[in-house]
């Protein structure tokens, strides 16, 4: 699921975000991910209600979800005050200060018209004490159910997220409460904040186990190749990263043979493509082209490099459905371990 | 014919610019300009030679005139020397001394494998002394002669250049010259260098006579809308500009009901795109979203708007070539008068 941040997902045109999926058989609809904070504040959600919704917003005609807000407010903006009821803070745009209540959130997501909404959820910063990690847990679940009572459109799916920091008893308890309740899925929230791919790998194995086997699972924030390989393992259906496009303006390109960075020399007069196999339009050119246009400073090398980043990574996730149902899928999982190995990026 | 300094339009995919002239019946092939200054620093078009040519190199498919080098030697370079065999000047990028000749100019440009190669000119700033003009433009003459003897690809058409600053007899003179040679094509160069407008259209009106009928005019580096227009009404046929793209990054979006500032607060919730005819992906958005795109710094804005205006000039030129078989031209002059009037951009 690419990342739209402020109603678009940087660089790259609404037509050329359904290419990066055209030659997929099995990819009929393409989600991406909208910014609950980034929308409220710029332009704000009431002026995107009044123009028809996110979708007719942006010239969107696939399934968008909406993130809570909740993961901007504690890592962007200057949190003034957190208690049962709300989250306090002021904007990083201009000051103003907001009262965001998990009622609030459904209301801004519900103004946006996403197709799945997420709860408001209490997000602390790792490493904590157990005491403060249960106490923003226990909170996160609360929050969440308050958030299914304050919904009012049937149109709009709900997804509860799974707190707990790294602790895999608070994990598990806290899977467990919110499965009681009748979410439309379930996101492992907290986590690629830091910690060491082994330690995410091992909450989300403790995790999945606790949650309905039939609603789609949602790993937030995840990340790596090998990271979404090593969670679809354990049972993860969705992700959502800024991976793709943010590495894609640095000059870095995702390959089946490991990254490549194209500012780097060796790819001087290079007259291959970054993978023979891609068909983007990145791929149409030579990797002693792409190079130029980031040795120029040209617009048009984020652009194609995010094309083919997001193409890559909506491949990966087609093999990994294609191995899945031919019974290979471990294979692919090995390839990519090989191929991580080596240098963790 | 958009400008594409560095191998690539800023800003927009092969297909994207493919696409500004997919509606337009009577374009099967459409021009850009690429820079031989620029491609001869970075990334050097020995390099360009040995990625299979400027058309291989950037994917684009349609023909590609490219320009001397002249201009922006004068304009760019520091610039150590003239005389009758060569412009010495230091490269603008790393100070490295290159002794342009009209013979290397052509080499370079066979290099490239541009379709049409412009000849070197003698450009000088204005305003000048008449002495300094002739001299100039003399010696521009006998090395577009020089050029012309030493081009050796037969796939390649060669275009002189008119030079003569604001005079028009030493314009009529240059352009009798060049015309007793076997060029392909004609140029008038030199203008559009901050001079009013209708110094501009006096020159081209002035010059324009004295070229062959049967072979393209090309007025180099112009223009708005209302200088395009009048150029043709004096018979050129033939146009290179920045400005659809510059100002698209700028956020600024030409349409028929004169241009629009997509920062301007005016737009802030206005559903409308920035033309109803128009078929390109920006008028897919309203005009609160382009601004929305601007306002937040999202790399969209510049991508759609410089899509827009490539868009609009295309179709403008589209109107102009019908209203020219329509007998409606005059009619479509005035209303653009009209339009430039109250306030030149
Ligand atoms: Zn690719
Ligand atoms: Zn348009």
């Amino acid at each position: 699921m690419p990342v739209g941040t402020q109603a678009t997902v940087k660089g790259v045109t609404a037509a050329q975000l359904r290419e990066t999926t055209a030659t997929l058989p099995d990819v009929t609809a393409q989600m991406i991910l909208g910014n609950t904070y980034h929308l409220a504040l710029r332009p704000g959600h009431e002026l995107i209600r009044k123009m028809g919704g996110l979708h007719q917003f942006m010239n969107w005609d696939g399934p968008i979800l909406t993130d809570s807000g909740g993961f901007q407010v504690f890592s962007l903006s200057k949190l003034n005050k957190i208690d049962e009821r709300s989250a306090v803070f002021h904007s990083h745009i201009d000051g103003r200060k907001i009262d965001l209540t998990p009622e609030y959130s459904v209301e801004i997501q519900e103004s946006l018209g996403s197709d799945i909404a997420m709860v408001l959820d209490h997000v602390i910063a790792l490493p904590a004490s157990d005491e403060a990690v249960i106490d923003a847990t226990e909170r996160s679940v609360r929050w969440a159910v308050r958030s299914l009572n304050a919904a009012t459109r049937s149109d709009q799916a709900r997804f509860a997220i799974v707190q707990g920091g790294l602790n895999e008893t608070i994990r598990a308890q806290c899977a467990r409460d919110l499965a009681a309740h009748p979410f439309d899925g379930f996101a492992i929230g907290g986590l690629s904040v830091g910690e060491p791919p082994p330690e995410m790998y091992r909450i989300v194995k403790a995790t999945c186990p606790h949650l309905p086997e039939d609603k789609p699972r949602y790993l937030m924030g995840v990340g790596r190749p090998i990271d979404m390989l090593e969670a679809i393992a354990e049972g993860v259906d969705l992700f959502d990263c800024v991976m793709p496009t943010r590495n894609g303006r640095n000059a870095f390109a995702f390959t089946d043979e490991g990254p490549l960075k194209l500012r780097n020399a060796i790819h001087k007069d290079d007259p291959r493509p970054l993978e023979d196999s891609c068909p983007c339009p990145a791929c149409q050119h030579s990797r002693a082209y792409l190079r130029h246009l980031f040795v120029t400073g040209e617009m048009l090398g984020p652009i194609l490099l995010t094309i083919h980043n997001l193409t890559y990574y909506q491949r990966l996730m087609h093999q990994a459905r294609e191995a899945i149902l031919a019974g290979t899928f471990l294979e692919l999982l090995e390839r990519h371990r090989a191929l991580a190995a080596p240098k963790e990026m």
